[in-house]
């Protein structure tokens, strides 16, 4: 195990203190999403169960949660309902991710896709979609249903463009943005959105929370496209990438290829458009030796700068000590992997 | 051309009459339907346009349209809006069905799978659910949209439970009913449902509407599996049969199975489930000798009739003619298809 390289940044597991604050608001989502079983079609029961009982990071639960924080013990059932509905749509977004990706594995265990095949599992996703849709439209008014059938066509946008994108070498950072802000930023800020104003704060800080999302959304896609070059920390050196298996052009890789050299870009463009995997240890080397994850943190850096940024004018409300954590965590997180990524 | 048999029965050309009346309905539907490739993402939205351009039989909006007639020339907007919205759940189901059936061609054109392939293809399926459901959300109260994301939920759920039954030969009368309840009369029927409420009738005509478009839609859907048995009029002598060698047990296949001979019987087994081609005339030829189209037509007369009955107490609604004279198409449909099919 190793620190981050500069001691003012908070230790990842220090942080992780965040989500101990929401164990209450977590048992009642479990609850939730149990009993939502009951709802589908009795044949399809078992299936919908095996999908919902997920051990997932819940996010996007802890995201609302945070965003419409009133103290440590207070559950709202909105919030708790409107977590359900935006966990179940990016559990259905991950059954059918995991046919396109043709994953047999996910969180040790099968996929919908390997369980059910590949057929039921399409239809497995589009059941689950409803059903989340179904949980929006039981609010007083249309204005989740509006927002989390919006936000699901925006995600599912995003990742068209991310496949279409596949193998196309002539990407630009812009595209990896735009892609990255609709396939995980829009739940994000969905998700802060909901929390804030389901629990009843004014117009501007639902806005910050908003936008808070939105960057945070961003950071942690960029740096989850960091992992997927460099692996956990534990995994360094066995982890290759999946993004650069499957031509996915994200952030560290364009960074990569700016840095390298003509013969070696020919290289790992060969390797991507191929999908031939590329010797392990040099890629990993490159990322180190070439600076590739100091440049990322700088990025995932400048969104927190961002998401912090919004909270500024609104520091004596109660949700916003939780959220510069889920800052910090991220920060922690990110410097974890830089710093061990840093050294020899 | 031959006609029905009966000659009680109206031809079908004469009832087709009925979508006559539904022409400017109709052209609303079209502008509304065009006007949505706006609302998607700029980089998804030719292939939003592409799926939604489909030139299909809009049945469902027939249907909305029917169950809300207020007479000739009267265009409601909530109406054509319920029509778009089940009109693009029906065409995101069959973007995911041409994936799973690995269909090249649907109304003569390439399939979204085949144009895009079939990972963007899952996911502009679940871009037009996402749609469908936001159109959905933008009436005043979230009624249409609960009964809608219900109705989506439960057409998946008898999709995943035909998927799961595929070579199963165990495959009861009851479970065939209970899954074309679920993947086809539950839309009908939702779509007459949200027909007549949007539309404003009463209560009693509102259920009588809704039971309608069930009873309507699984007669349909016994229908049109002896169209895929029997293929069409003209093509009779062509067609196998899909749901044969997808090995799909359905009502007219039931009913041969009963009738054959143990020896006959084993091959057409065989021949399901390993998805191989029974000897073509031999199939076609055991429909008509055994009888089975008269069976089949009986059980759809069966619907028929319920649906038929359940409008008896209200034939002075604008709406019920039309409606009847839908029964009267499906019917001579079905006359022109078992006359043809009875004859040497």
């Amino acid at each position: 195990m190793s620190g981050p390289s500069s001691t003012s940044v908070p230790t990842a597991s220090a942080s992780r203190e965040v989500f101990r604050h929401l164990a209450l608001q977590m048992a009642a989502l479990d609850g939730f999403m149990q009993a939502q079983v009951a709802s589908f079609e009795p044949e399809i029961r078992d299936m919908a169960a095996y999908c919902l009982e997920s051990t997932g990071k819940r996010l996007r639960p802890a995201l609302v949660f945070i965003s419409g924080w009133k103290g440590e013990g207070v559950v709202e059932d909105p919030l708790v309902r409107a977590a359900g509905v935006l966990e179940m749509v990016h559990l259905a977004t991950l059954v059918h991710d995991d046919i396109m990706d043709a994953a047999d594995l996910r969180r040790n265990r099968g996929t919908a896709a390997r369980q059910f095949g590949p057929d039921a599992a399409v239809l497995l996703g589009d059941a689950l979609f409803s059903q989340a849709l179904h949980i929006a439209a039981h609010f007083p008014t249309t204005e989740v249903c509006r927002l989390v059938s919006e936000s699901t066509r925006k995600v599912c946008s995003g990742e068209i463009m991310q496949t279409l994108h596949r193998r196309d070498m002539s990407v630009t950072r812009e595209d990896y943005y735009r892609v990255i802000d609709l396939k995980t930023a829009e739940l994000f800020r969905a998700a802060c959105f909901l929390g804030a104003r389901l629990a009843g704060f004014g117009p501007e800080f639902v806005q910050a929370a908003n936008d808070f999302g939105r960057h945070l959304g961003i950071a942690y896609q960029i740096y989850d496209d960091l992992v997927d070059c460099l692996g956990e920390e534990k995994n360094i050196g066995k982890t290759l990438g999946t993004d650069l298996a499957s031509g996915k052009l994200t952030l560290p890789l364009m960074l990569l290829l700016e840095k390298l050299s003509t013969d070696e870009r020919a290289a790992v463009i060969a390797a991507m458009q191929t999908g031939q995997p590329l010797p392990l240890a040099a890629s990993v080397e490159q990322m180190r030796t070439l600076g590739i994850a100091a440049d990322v943190a700088q990025a995932v850096e400048a969104e927190l700068a961002l998401a912090r940024g919004v909270l500024e004018a609104h520091r004596d409300l109660a949700p916003v000590p939780l959220m510069l954590q889920l800052i910090d965590l991220l920060k922690a997180q990110l410097a974890a992997l830089h710093g061990s990524c840093a050294k020899p």
